[in-house]
């Protein structure tokens, strides 16, 4: 090829090159969705063998994520926890050591909002930009790019990222600003667990009471106890099918973001406090790899 | 008219005599829907003002369970708890005192599935049938026919009854044996109050946090976290609107006959237990009369 062709069309920029940190169980899915999607992708995980999957596969890798900063116009972590962000951004050899002005940070991790918002402000002091878009979705939602995104960001931010987001997910929605997106990942899996703990109850009652547990769930998907959760997780109760699915240890690192957020901000979690409760009973009982519709179990088994 | 004229033509039997006790919010409107739908009615009702409404309408007042039995086919009772039940079909001068032995009674009131088959084997033994049938769908429902019911009989009893049910409601379904409605009710009861709790607590915590609720409530409406509460109730939460709809007080009652079922049957309900004492605290604080989803002025209203 020529050196005309190297150059990208007028009206077509190059796409921004990426950079991904975390290649986990939903990050090495994403980070492949990024390069069949055309971008340029610079890997960094804790692990060896995703990094070779990816480089296999057409990316580069990076030693620290500084180095991923520096090759990079877009940083986006996948991260198990609130720590793991603000170490891989913010730490030695970090994010913010190789950040130029225009860089953008996304973090799709599952963190606790105002960690978000600190990451997010750190950045901004270096002239960095900063998304909070943690996913709903899954393993599955992750391999197929059908992930639900939250976002929390500016909006020119979110402009800016959307088209990456685009190769990622489907149900992509602004929530506010830097912190919203957390937030809303922090409710949604508050309602989650919630009603994972009600509908397990209720189709124990039913049981223990001498009805059949999946015509009351058909009959209740009739009216107002009607959910996504009774559905889906009711069925998988029904059919004593735990297999992830979100694994419970994962809701309960959630739960205790959850808890975290509503002591700072002064809110009693009365209701979703047993529940939680529940969920560090799956783990503390080795049942934290099975999906967290398992707390079904903790109810049926008793007595 | 002539004495031919007054026979029932061939292949359409006169409709059965019905006898309905309790004109209350609910009762009221259903026995309307009765009489518009043709069948001759006895009415009987602790207050006055709406028996005089039904017998304007075109039906006859009795003055005891036991003459509204005697009088009819099949009783309907819409009642306000099981000792009302237990006392209008059990009692003295009961509906079984005037039962004869074709008679059906379809208890249409939200109570004890224990008490459902106690009344329903007292009836038995005297050759009368029984069917529970609570309700959802609230006041509107009954006015409208609209209701969903949720039928515990046997499959004999259950098709006797359908042609008066669809009178008064939409959804019916035939759940499992006497009790079995009951117990579907409860379930129901359980869910919807567990969802709306957690919902309140989702969206205290988004706006504390400082996120617009609206805006999270429409993201979560999208994924894992979706229910017809977070829909409906959450709505009613964001418009500050807690008009029943669906009376906390009743709430309350109907959370008291879950935790008595649960208790018999040896289920621990932890996650239902603080729904349960906020539904209380509703009522001790005189909010009782308001809707259910007012549940979210005592988590955003503390601290």
């Amino acid at each position: 090829m020529g050196v005309v062709d190297d150059q990208p069309p007028q009206g077509e920029p190059a796409p921004p090159r990426i950079g991904f940190i975390g290649l986990g169980v939903m990050g090495r899915p994403m980070a492949l969705n990024l390069l069949r999607a055309g971008y340029p992708l610079t890997v960094q995980s804790r692990s060896r063998p995703p990094v070779d999957e990816l480089v296999a596969a057409g990316a580069q890798a990076a030693d620290s994520p500084s180095a991923v900063a520096s090759s990079a116009d877009v940083v986006i972590t996948m991260l198990p926890d609130t720590p793991d962000v603000e170490a891989v951004i913010l730490g030695p050899d970090g994010v913010i050591d190789g950040a130029r002005d225009s860089l953008l940070v996304i973090d799709m991790s599952t963190i606790n909002p105002l960690g978000a918002r600190r990451v997010g402000a750190a950045l901004a002091e270096r002239g960095a930009a900063f998304l909070d878009a943690p996913v709903s979705g899954g393993q599955r939602g992750a391999e197929e790019a059908t992930l639900s995104i939250m976002v929390g960001a500016s909006l020119p931010d979110f402009e800016r990222a959307l088209p990456i987001l685009q190769a990622l997910g489907r149900n992509i929605v602004l929530i506010g600003e830097v912190g919203a997106g957390q937030v809303a990942k922090a409710c949604n899996q508050l309602i989650v667990g919630a009603t994972i703990e009600a509908v397990a109850e209720a189709l124990t009652l039913a049981e223990r009471a001498g009805v059949t547990p999946a015509t009351v769930r058909s009959a209740l998907l009739g009216g107002f106890a009607q959910s996504r959760i009774l559905e889906m997780h009711g069925e998988r109760m029904l059919d004593g099918n735990f297999q992830p699915g979100f694994r419970a240890r994962l809701h309960l690192k959630d739960a205790r973001i959850i808890q975290a957020l509503a002591s700072e901000v002064g809110v009693e979690l009365a209701g979703f406090a047993p529940v939680a409760q529940r969920l560090q009973q799956l783990v503390d009982g080795d049942l934290g790899e099975l999906d967290h519709s398992a707390l079904f179990k903790l109810v049926a088994d008793q007595g």
